[in-house]
């Protein structure tokens, strides 16, 4: 039996942003009808947390079945600020594995982490969709905050444009030079400014606040943040002050279990301050129509797309029907 | 980067059951030590027991690190009774996937369903020279009950004759024919005789009794077991009745996660009447020689190697290495 392989170059070929937006909203949309079936991934720690062994790296087991692609399939992914740093090599590695569920034949092993930068971004300008512009597809003007220049920053920005006009974005990185590039590579994605900030305050501005950075300093504050503000807290760690997730008007998320156990949540939900009960609901619900947030212009939503293995799995499920169609990969036969 | 790619046949080429045999024992010492990292695995349900997906099947992402080949990965296996079954296909489908855990670099994807099938029969193999043997290599006489003529009837007998001479194998399975089957091809790994049992109390005799099956009807009876006998339920449901598992002098696991949740143990463990506190330790403290069973001849064992990833990972470190030494196996270039 025929395994179809394809690298990261080749499914980089088969998407725009565009698609994999339309492919993420599909998939809230399932999650929130109950045909995608998502367990709470699990943490193999090399080293993040852990003392042994000694890596500085992680890897997340992320299975799922799409129930509108039909087809169910692995991701494991992980990062790692060591050895995989001091070689420059990119923070994020992945392979997926899809099978058909019916029989349980592996149909692909695909490279994961371009898919990974890409869902990622997808995934916050699907939740803006509904949560900013009450699901609709008219493109409305938006205005961003942003920490983090990097990869994410780029992606989370080309993702928001395919929905957004974006009229603003006030960036900063904690290294300068890596806001200035974004700058320069984002100057026909963003209609409007974009500003270098020097401090982080100054970019705590806009209709959304994007946080894709590796911090564990809570660097951003509640207090310079105005009500009708939505805030996506997207590191592994801790980017947001407590006050900002305590006082929250309401919180949202992709994944429940995930979000309690990992991410800006995680340090709350440890304490017992933040339970299942403090959250409004999640991304999917909104997808399906099955809740709305409402007015929120006198409070803050704080929103928290964590990552699921649904939005992988569902982006290489398409993968590997367009490969199929373009004769596209490589085959290797496991069995 | 070239990753390595090795089919079923070719992971087949480069192993003995008593090379997998001796690859369990020193990850079950790890295991002890602790120097293997296995997270409790992750099921994506695909209509096994749910109604949605209905495909009567699942999946088992298990992770897992080793620190005595320094290498952590993954494998994805599962079983389907519908359309696979109905196609004749082999119950397991498995894929592994190994990283080199100190820049997570992908180095092998391999097939795990030869691996799976070895490593369990090798699992119990490993588990009885720790209980009934003591820890002693020499090869001790025993004698065997076996429910499951199968795959798997045959691999347990198989890595159990790596350690010991079996003198008897009374053996039942629903199909008369596949104990007839065993039989033929047993007759040179068991040396002693093999009598096809009738009924099941017929095959409830031996040092040791083991059940592979996917039987749900809790057919092995406590009274009919002697004291001084070690029992292993293998399957993922429930193969001996409660009071075998109430009345046990001594419940022994590999993982005690996973055993409270999945197979012989799961439904007491539900019921409350089977805790973490009824679990005497792990086949892992035994090998490490931080525990030992001691005299049980009043008494019954009840042993479950409920399958952990480590194995698969250790035999999978193992080929990976073996086939880059021999040359073996494709490649693909993912990033």
């Amino acid at each position: 039996m025929s395994t179809l392989l394809l690298s990261q170059d080749q499914v980089k070929e088969l998407f725009t942003m565009k698609d994999i937006v339309e492919i993420c909203e599909k998939t809230f949309q399932g999650f929130g009808e109950g045909t995608v079936i998502n367990p709470t991934k699990v943490n193999l720690d090399l080293g993040e947390t852990a003392a042994f062994p000694p890596y500085k790296g992680f890897m997340n087991a992320m299975p799922a079945y799409i129930g509108w692609t039909d087809i169910a399939g692995i991701k494991w992914a992980g990062g790692n600020l060591g050895e995989r740093k001091r070689l420059g090599l990119p923070y994020v590695t992945s392979l997926i594995m899809l099978i058909d569920p019916k029989v349980g034949n592996f149909i692909a092993v695909m490279d994961g982490a371009f898919i990974t930068n890409m869902r990622t971004g997808a995934q916050t300008a699907v939740a803006l969709k509904y949560i900013f512009n009450n699901g609709s597809s008219e493109k409305k003007p938006i205005k961003l905050g942003l920490y983090g220049a990097g990869m994410q920053g780029h992606t989370q920005t080309l993702a928001i444009s395919e929905l957004f006009d974006i009229e603003e974005v006030r960036v900063y990185d904690v290294m300068k030079a890596a806001a200035e590039k974004y700058k320069k590579d984002m100057k026909d994605v963003v209609k409007g400014e974009i500003v270098v900030c020097d401090t982080p305050k100054e970019a705590a501005k806009g209709d959304a606040i994007v946080c894709v950075t590796q911090s564990k300093d809570k660097f951003l504050l509640d207090k310079w943040v105005k009500p009708g503000t939505v805030i996506f807290p997207m590191g592994s760690y801790q980017e947001c002050d407590d006050a900002m997730l305590m006082n929250a008007d309401k919180i949202i998320v992709d994944h429940i279990g995930q979000c309690l156990h990992r991410g800006a949540l995680a340090e709350l939900s440890e304490q017992g301050k933040i339970t299942e009960d403090d959250i409004f609901g999640t991304i999917g619900e909104l997808a399906a129509g099955k809740l709305s947030v409402g007015d929120y212009s006198d409070g803050k939503i704080v929103c928290i797309p964590i990552g699921t293995g649904a939005m992988d799995i569902a982006v290489a499920s398409i993968a590997y029907k367009k490969a199929k169609e373009k004769g596209i990969g490589g085959t290797y036969s496991f069995v």
